[in-house]
């Protein structure tokens, strides 16, 4: 069926790996826990121990650097035997406080394409992650001027979404997600009634990824790049 | 002047240490922290350091468990010279993993006052902190379905709420807030022009404390136990 989006009426923008880069970071940094863990583990055993790290602890710290710093130092007490020097764990303080003060890289296109549509739309950020680190990266952006407001979600599930629409007091089908993960912000506005438009970034979080028959493409368009939204707006 | 509550249609509530406990917990964190590098400081002096670096990471880290758990960690390489041991790094996670599950309690009166004010105003939640956090007590207390929706703001600030006002689309003189931090809750409605009931709890962060000079008791109420604010609005 093709899709019209005559209803819509709010445009929710993902802001990790839709506006800017941020998968990348995180890519750099698992590498550099690799290295700076290196005497005791292979590279390959401690990505696979953090990435198991990170989903153990995901319920108590949720996303976010300092939740990822503090799954980093857990690793390396545990994977050290208890033998890790403090000047390792400084270093992972570190690494995470750089991550925290990385400069914005903008993606293609964003800010064509935000100061075309926030002519037409209310437009907002609906990000999942640090509230403090996603208001700092939108303000390094100069960005904030396209935007009514941010929303963090601190998950992008059905409920989530659902609660999001009932405070912006629109239907569902008013509302139009726009972002590079499918698990978190496609599918589930899918499954409420909402349109979203899915924008692939290169490099997707294990935790993000979907099966293909979960991204049975139905009920929301893909586009290659950002502008793309352009033709059908 | 008597204050009128006439035009008021949005109630902000603040919500650690105005709806249920949080400082006291902090509070006896420091404690342990204290007993931890016993080995190498004073109580007095350890406590004096914590606040410090709580203070010099507040930028980068924001408001929140998480960062007061890496701070702890950082302080613990720092006074030891980089000799603590990885058992003491692991009961620092411990100690901030507790605080996050920590069950609620709930202050005096809160249910009671909850109830009656949302038959008549928009009730929201507009707290700093940790989202998740935040979103997890609140759930815990069993008060989400009196309130529309939760605000994190990533400070209290004079911006920061005119920003939410903008946000919710009225005017300042439309709104109310309640809370127990005149720094954060109180003063900068005033000056922006909003109204704002002090709520006092016993135990006050030192970030938060206000000269005498500040809390001039103008422009707000201050009411000794939340159930008060019943009589007046």
């Amino acid at each position: 069926m093709e899709r019209d989006y005559k209803n819509i009426k709010v445009i929710g923008f993902d802001a990790d790996d839709t506006l800017w880069v941020n998968e990348t970071y995180f890519r750099e940094a698992e590498e550099e826990v690799g290295r700076l863990l290196s005497h005791y583990e292979t590279p390959n055993k401690i990505d696979q121990e953090l990435f198991k790290m990170e989903i153990k602890n995901l319920p108590t710290y949720g996303y976010g650097v300092k939740g990822f710093m503090l799954s980093m130092i857990e690793l390396a007490l545990e994977l050290s035997n208890g033998k890790v020097s403090n000047e390792i764990i400084g270093k992972m303080l570190d690494l995470g406080k750089d991550m925290i003060h990385k400069p914005i890289e903008l993606l293609d296109g964003v800010e064509e394409v935000l100061k075309s549509l926030s002519k037409k739309y209310k437009l907002i950020v609906a990000t999942k992650g640090d509230l403090l680190d996603q208001e700092r990266k939108l303000e390094k952006s100069q960005l904030l001027q396209y935007f009514h407001h941010i929303e963090v979600l601190s998950e992008k599930q059905e409920a989530n979404y659902e609660k999001l629409l009932k405070h912006l007091e629109i239907k569902p089908s008013e509302f139009l997600m726009i972002g590079n993960s499918l698990k978190s912000d496609i599918l589930p506005l899918i499954n409420i009634g909402a349109e979203a438009i899915h924008v692939p970034f290169h490099t997707t979080w294990q935790h993000e990824e979907v099966t293909t028959k979960e991204a049975n493409g139905e009920g929301y368009k893909t586009v290659k790049q950002l502008t793309n939204i352009l033709e059908l707006l």
